[in-house]
């Protein structure tokens, strides 16, 4: 695939990795960036991620191939419904959004006739922000899952496919709700323990957490305004992941109040098992 | 110091590591070792790790000037008992457990005049084991909690204080409820959140499972039989904090169902204090 112009809506670390990735990779000639803080518009427009910079609703982003949102996951939806109602026919709108379900159904609600649209969520990221960070191989190996619905058009799939794999990713599909239920396991739930747990830790104890504990509440460092909005926008599918987090750990209690050992051996033996096949994985 | 003696009970990674270590701060002329291994106690020897192979109540355990019982935690008191039998007025005797309460109270209940004891617990380890992997500097800045009870003389005190620092750890002391009761939490519940986690993946998620979900089930790979022991001699403990980590889920469950943000930030901002008091002591 090649490509004219692609619009990233917020130059971030993850907006600005895009831009690279495409550039690097042949896949955009010239990229317009949307970007409301002054400070992190002007450090992509200097270290050559954008091209140009331009309001929502200009005629620059008007006339992109492509246009990928890259902010915030409460403010995506809204931004593509901006686009979406001034782009041309055949423009690929998409995004990097965590979450799907609502922002897929809010997009394809007002989708003008012609203008494409499906979910992305790339499993890829950083524990550093802001444009200087942005790097060409972000996506390289990742997983990206695309949320097609069944008012996607199969052509939109195919486009969307061919853009990440151009980028270097694995493209996996699954349906907005699979997407959302499945993420409220491996990332919005090992969040919600990893806080949980350091918010528990006095401070005359942190000379006992040593490595397993810093391995487990590391996530805790993350944003807590973003990750109140990824919280409250999953917020079903990560009660549901908790409900079923707290029956385990009602296995261990139930097993360590009476001292069945083989019992406990059998839970830690399920994770053990668990965990293995994670690193077959990677 | 400068010690003549010192024999390992246990020559796998951690009394491995000890042996090491006192041998190249100059605190141990001699090692002997106890393995019931022979493959270990084999490799433990062409390594040169020990000089000598000893039964655990021989002579040469007898004659020791320092005995670190460096078994699993539900081994430790036995063995501990068994040498205080035999060996002469003025040994020091301690272990490496990771649990205290019950091996201490074993160990001092029949502990002959003049044979001195008090509780250890490096805060040191590694995803290896077995005496190849053992190395001079595992305890290198680590902290070391001793836990003395009411009948520990203060002079087996600074004896064993003076030997985990000539090996470069930090001591701390507290007693042996307050140890098992904090590494219930630092290193226990974790461990078990860890476990649980890994043991809810299905195989279709695997490749959905990022470097968050890594980081949260990494201690669930640690050896089931292990930890079976460990959670059966603390589950006093780690019941109490499991029920303090159910309370603190109880909130987020709480602000979920009623999707209050403000107070679903305020729990997250918790976490990210939690976490980031403890970057402070790294």
């Amino acid at each position: 695939m090649t490509m004219q112009t692609l619009a990233i809506l917020g130059t971030g670390l993850i907006g600005g990795s895009l831009a690279r990735a495409a550039r690097a990779n042949g896949v955009a000639g010239r990229v317009v960036g949307v970007e409301h803080d002054p400070a992190h518009a002007g450090r992509a427009l200097a270290l050559g991620i954008i091209d140009e910079l331009s309001p929502l609703t200009g005629p620059a982003v008007a006339r992109a191939d492509i246009v990928v949102a890259c902010t915030p996951v409460d403010r995506i939806a809204g931004q593509l419904q901006a686009v979406a109602a001034c782009c041309r026919p055949g423009t690929l709108l998409t995004d990097v959004g965590s979450t799907k379900l609502s922002i897929v159904r809010a997009v394809e609600e007002g989708l003008p006739p012609g203008v494409l649209f499906v979910g992305s969520h790339p499993l890829a990221g950083s524990d550093k922000s802001g444009p200087e960070h942005a790097g060409p191989n972000l996506f390289a190996g990742r997983v990206v899952v695309l949320t097609p619905t069944a008012r996607t058009d199969p052509d939109t799939i195919r486009q969307a496919t061919a853009f990440w794999q151009a980028l270097g990713a694995r493209v996996r599909s699954m349906s907005p709700e699979d997407h959302d239920r499945a993420v409220a396991l491996t990332s919005h739930l090992p969040h919600l323990l990893a806080s949980a747990l350091a918010g528990m830790l006095p401070e005359t104890l942190t000379d006992l957490a040593a490595t397993g504990f810093r391995d487990m509440t590391r996530l805790a460092a993350g944003d807590a305004a973003l990750w109140t909005s990824i919280f409250a926008d999953n917020r079903a599918f990560l009660l549901e992941s908790l409900r079923g987090f707290g029956a385990t750990l009602d296995e261990f209690r139930a097993a360590l109040e009476s001292d069945e050992a083989a019992r406990i051996a059998e839970l830690l033996e399920r994770g053990e098992r668990g965990r293995g096949r994670l690193d077959w994985e990677a």
